[in-house]
């Protein structure tokens, strides 16, 4: 397997401690050795939270967990073991996330229920969970406000590098803070694009508005990335508010307008949060070499854009064009026409890295190959679709496919 | 690019002749070198076809001519080349058509419409149509009955190996025989997985019953198979009978009871010959070092049962763990759950080689891993997906997804 560090790789940035928030990891064994595997989240009493889990119909068991936990509406902590995804483990699943949310809950001195949980890893493996429940008293000991790159390192599994964003934003006359760790990087596609997502904030935001937020949130990032379209049966994304901060008041009923322009800016600063880590997962597929951006614009409507750029997103043979620094369009041409989206290939256009190669239906002739040769040497690569229909638009991120995804997944379990 | 030929290469079978078609192939340089890259076929006056094209939304320009051409019921000849498949290349793409179909008219003594004309390769730049005509005459001149070879392997594009199937049919106390050449082997995907397939008969049969059994039939093979997930933009299935062979009179009528019985037997032998055909080009996928046969069966439905079969087949990371001879059953989980079909995890049973891995949302405890171990190391991968829900079954094919994959796609036109 390739350990080399993505080329998209970004440091991480300076995580500053969050009210509320307390971090901590530690090595388990439970299938890395030599590795931290178990990270303790821990968030002040009284924290609002939201979730959003896969579309896949046979989750694990830590996503009927924490689906079933969502409806309380309130967390203490979130306990993450890397390396053993607890899915399709029967009623040894179950067992595991009911002792180790019980063994969580416990130090806490909280419910079970207010204890979240996620695996990530090989599926259909029993969990060792006795191994997990015994390390976290040590944990809990170890919490600490400055654990987010500890927590950020301990989630990972075939990720090349931690990913971490933050942002502040204004509430009124307050400044909230949110930041978010998340790992990825096989098993990525729309619906629930990344494995593991946590983002927190000290703001105090009633539960049904961070769904809101999160669900829009995930939708414009997550929701629009792709690795290599398989969509895991882990994917969890969750947005946890401590209430810390000193800022006015959020009113509790849903859909008010005032309520929605106090937290305009907050949800923006989210928005770029979760972005971020979204495009950090997308930089860290497997194999990754490049980053791609995909626009299409003129579609029927934005639906039908996003299925578009998916699919273009999704097309083996583009990606491993794109890992061969090939501008092939006509590769992109039959994506578009696979995602069964209206499509009239007489009124098409393809562009790549700024410059327009096909137009109506045919290559530009004489177009300047120069740049997009160029373009396609380096680590972020975008593509241009014009339907020529109507109005609709939408971005969709992904990766190349290289040999590197095929050594990590030809032998991940040996 | 890897030649190595596919460890599931079939010999080519004895093609005997087969009254009233006659073949020949030459080099005409259109991309390739020292190769054959142009195929003509002709056929005896009176022929009747059918054809089954790709569903991409932007097919080439052949794909449209064809499906003109359809219209009239009649065939004569049948124009292929190999490296370039006239895709996305406007007016000069129905030109090339054009010129091509009409050259051939002329030889052939028939109408351009009774021409079909197929192209395969690179998308997006211009046939260079005059090198085709120019080919043309020499071509006819050298029509033989014992050409199937030739163009068999003419119509190559990666294709490791050329693809040939042959059976004998009975027609009341007629017996008529049927022969089909195909090629892949990339963009391979349902709803036409080859990209070219040419079947011929010497029975007589109307086109519309020619026409209803090629549709049944190229739902039960090729529809049924993927390399990639990507669906060519030039995918063609023709089925043509020259109505030489001495068999009872085929009823004129459509949906007729006695003329259903009397074509059982011929409607039997051509599915026999597409499934060869499909699963020989499933043994020629880009990179293919194993062919999978994945077996649904307890889904609510039989539609059900096939997109879950294909969402397992489609799966890149199923796909990369057969090339590592890992039987990860927890793949093929999360597979069958992204394929959004009714899935109940606690129902779900998962085999490999005939031996049931999980069942009932786990891993069956002590099961015998060493004849799965073996198994995994064979050419041929057998996947038993039992859902527990309903009868609905079906199966797909596909193949494995390793480095040779990326190592002809991503220089496949440099």
């Amino acid at each position: 397997m390739s350990n080399a560090v993505s080329p998209l790789a970004v440091p991480l940035p300076e995580l500053p401690p969050l009210a509320g928030v307390r971090m901590s990891a530690t090595a388990a064994g439970i299938r890395y050795q030599g590795r931290t595997d178990v990270v303790m989240m821990e968030v002040a009493a009284g924290s609002t939270v939201a979730g959003v889990f896969t579309s896949n119909k046979c989750p694990g068991a830590p996503i009927d967990w924490c689906r079933t936990s969502l409806k309380g509406g309130r967390a203490r902590m979130v306990v993450v073991n890397a390396g053993n995804a607890n899915v399709f483990t029967g009623k040894a699943g179950r067992d595991a996330c009911a002792a180790t949310a019980g063994a969580a809950a416990k130090l806490a001195g909280c419910q079970p229920r207010q204890v979240f949980v996620a695996s990530t890893g090989v599926i259909g493996e029993v969990l060792p969970h006795e191994k997990l429940v015994a390390v976290l008293p040590a944990l809990h000991e170890a919490l600490a406000e400055d654990g987010w790159e500890a927590a950020a390192r301990g989630i990972m599994t075939t990720d090349t590098f931690p990913k971490a964003s933050t942002r502040t934003a204004q509430i009124g006359d307050g400044t909230v803070r949110i930041t978010g760790i998340a790992k990825g990087s096989g098993m990525i596609a729309p619906d629930m694009a990344t494995m593991l997502c946590f983002v927190f904030t000290d703001a105090k935001i009633p539960g049904d508005a961070l769904q809101t937020m999160l669900r829009k949130g995930v939708d414009a990032s997550f929701n629009c990335t792709t690795v290599d379209s398989d969509t895991s049966t882990s994917d969890t994304v969750l947005l946890i508010a401590t209430g810390q901060a000193k800022h006015p008041r959020i009113p509790s009923a849903d859909g008010n307008a005032a309520r929605n322009r106090m937290l305009a800016d907050f949800a923006r600063a989210l928005n770029e949060v979760l972005l971020d880590l979204a495009l950090q997962v997308t930089g860290d597929g497997e194999g990754a070499q490049k980053r791609v951006r995909i626009d299409v614009t003129g579609a029927t409507n934005g639906r039908s854009a996003k299925r578009i750029a998916m699919a273009v997103a999704n097309s083996p043979l583009v990606k491993t064009a794109i890992a061969g620094e090939d501008a092939n369009w006509g590769r992109i041409v039959m994506a578009v026409g696979k995602s069964g989206e209206p499509a009239d290939r007489d009124k098409l256009s393809i562009g790549v890295g700024g410059v327009w190669m096909a137009r109506e239906g045919a290559v530009i002739a004489g177009y300047d190959e120069t740049p997009v040769v160029a373009h396609m040497k380096g680590t972020e690569v975008e593509i241009a679709i014009d339907i020529g229909l109507g109005r609709g638009k939408a971005t969709a991120w992904t990766c190349d496919l290289t040999h590197g995804y095929i050594d990590i997944n030809g032998s991940y379990r040996s």
